[in-house]
């Protein structure tokens, strides 16, 4: 049996060599890094082919395909999320992803994407916060001690200058991990014992809990003026973490308005009511935040752009660091016509 | 740096391994296999979660996601159709697929397919003829001899019985490498000069060409009666094989008709132009074949259900062989809310 061919071997980014990666570059640089690219990515929103994931829900959780190519690049990523795996000592949400030359349509990339998808998600948090959130803001409220909440706390420390989290959580053992995981961060590290209390003095709110069910994370009274919103839990049907009423008096910012009427906290409103896109804000097309005492809210759900930011700037890494192995995935034969072939002289 | 827990590996089958499997188990044992398996699934139709599939077109060609779901299992595959790949020494189609448990949406899976599609492909048009073509064929066409075509040869000799085969493609280097490979397999190997000399004597006509373009491959002067036509080739917009006129007067079976009548040969038709599911005839719901001088036609274009089952089968087969690797590609921490404190440790 002869060895496969070149052609046949996709660069595979593990979980061990995603964690080299993010170390060897260090992780408040990946997450200002990837805010940049993403930020470069939503600039150029027009050239993406743009669809909803397609979402395989269950009792227990859901199953998504995010799917997007730029004409030269496709990329997707496989996520799940699942509320009911955390007591059972496994992961909410995990995910890999996938580039391919448009071209040929090979496989360029597969890497691990359970740390890439938290990573993206928190540059993405902080991004759409440097856009909307008041000039200025140096406290944050973190609501959802979980998986997501260190990465949170770092990127609004990293790209929008939040000098102070205070945190809270249902379960205090979650917010003393947390504690514990910042403490060499720089950041000044308060735990609470109510959200009320976490968010007094926060310029921005940041809710990241996985409970799949409407749940009422931010009651209207909670919320006082002028406050940015990063709502990130309330990501499919069925699950918000926001009260209607705060809604109602927000200017509501999104990444692709199909996909979020469906997923987002606005699945709780008309399905005309006005959004602006978080895109139009970073081109200019549409106004941010326009006065101080206006409640600004980053309804997040995660779109596919982003990802596709994501793995390319690993893919871009990898080639430097060699941070990968190399998956036999594709079948090469050598007259491409004799598939069969190949099979037979493997023998 | 601790070693991965056990959680955060996946099962994956490259193509070296899946070549082994095929081997070990028989070629055309598993194509025999494949085909029961695929009718299984066909038969409990109505437990799977059906969407058309996910496609990302460009000039060159298409890559498309499969996803499909029986409540228990998930499934789905990333697939390319690139018919100027040829030409550059690729492959036309390459592919992997993945399976994941519903109750975690963990991957349990994941598995080179551009063998397991020939495979499966190749196992449900012999499925389809096996209910819908003339009993006691014995002579098929096999028009364009492609990485296809050997597959079709095989399934159609261990599934229906085909002793003859009679090959035509535009190029005689496709047919002489078909006529090579199969020197073997017990079937009689006759190459044809044009498309009408295959057809000749022949009951089943297997079209599987891959240029994107509206082609005409089959004229209708061509088809006589009591035939049944397997189109494997036209399967995506705008590439198509049969003339219009064979459609309107055959009696057309399809995978899904929501995906077929966007890429099937049937998008030459009207989009209520009566067409039967597979599945019914396999239940017992429609009837298949009514009369000898029918000629039926099974418009393939590959449906999520035939790869869901195609990669169960491999799951069971890697379980009793080893033939697989293990990827560290969950990222699972001992305390799962601990996502970043994994990140730091590892440090």
């Amino acid at each position: 049996m002869t060895a496969p061919s070149k052609q046949a071997y996709v660069p595979f980014v593990s979980v061990a060599n995603m964690m080299k990666l993010v170390l060897y570059v260090g992780l408040e640089r990946v997450l200002t890094d990837l805010c940049a690219e993403i930020e470069d990515d939503f600039r150029r929103w027009g050239e993406f082919d743009k669809t909803p994931r397609v979402a395989s829900h269950s009792d227990v959780g859901v199953i998504e395909l995010m799917p997007t190519s730029d004409g030269e690049t496709y990329g997707f990523k496989y996520v799940n999320g699942h509320p009911g795996n955390m007591k059972n000592g496994l992961q909410t949400v995990t995910a890999f992803g996938l580039l391919a030359d448009v071209q040929t349509g090979y496989p360029i990339l597969v890497s691990e994407m359970t740390l890439l998808t938290a990573l993206r998600t928190a540059a993405t948090s902080a991004m759409a916060a440097k856009w909307l959130a008041p000039k200025n803001a140096r406290v944050m409220a973190l609501i959802g001690n979980g998986a997501q909440a260190e990465f949170q706390a770092l990127a609004f420390k990293a790209i929008c200058g939040i000098e102070e989290v205070r945190f809270y959580d249902i379960d205090p053992a979650a917010t003393a991990k947390c504690l514990e995981n910042l403490k060499g961060s720089g950041i000044r590290l308060i735990a609470c014992a109510t959200a009320e209390a976490a968010i007094e003095g926060a310029q921005i709110i940041t809710t990241v809990t996985a409970d799949k069910q409407y749940a009422t994370i931010l009651s209207d009274n909670m919320v006082g003026t002028g406050v940015h919103i990063n709502g990130v839990g309330g990501d499919c049907p069925g699950k918000t973490e926001l009260h209607r009423d705060i809604l109602l008096r927000s200017s509501i910012f999104v990444e692709y308005p199909p996909q979020t009427r469906v997923e987002g906290e606005i699945q709780a409103l008309d399905p005309d009511h006005p959004v602006t896109e978080l895109w139009q804000v970073i081109t200019g097309v549409a106004a941010g935040r326009t006065a101080a005492a206006e409640v600004t809210l980053f309804d997040s759900v995660g779109f596919a752009i982003e990802d596709f930011a994501a793995l390319r700037y690993v893919h871009g890494k990898v080639a430097q660091t060699g941070f990968c192995e190399q998956l036999d995935m594709i079948a090469d034969p050598d007259d491409p016509r004799d598939l069969f072939g190949m099979l037979l002289r493997s023998a």
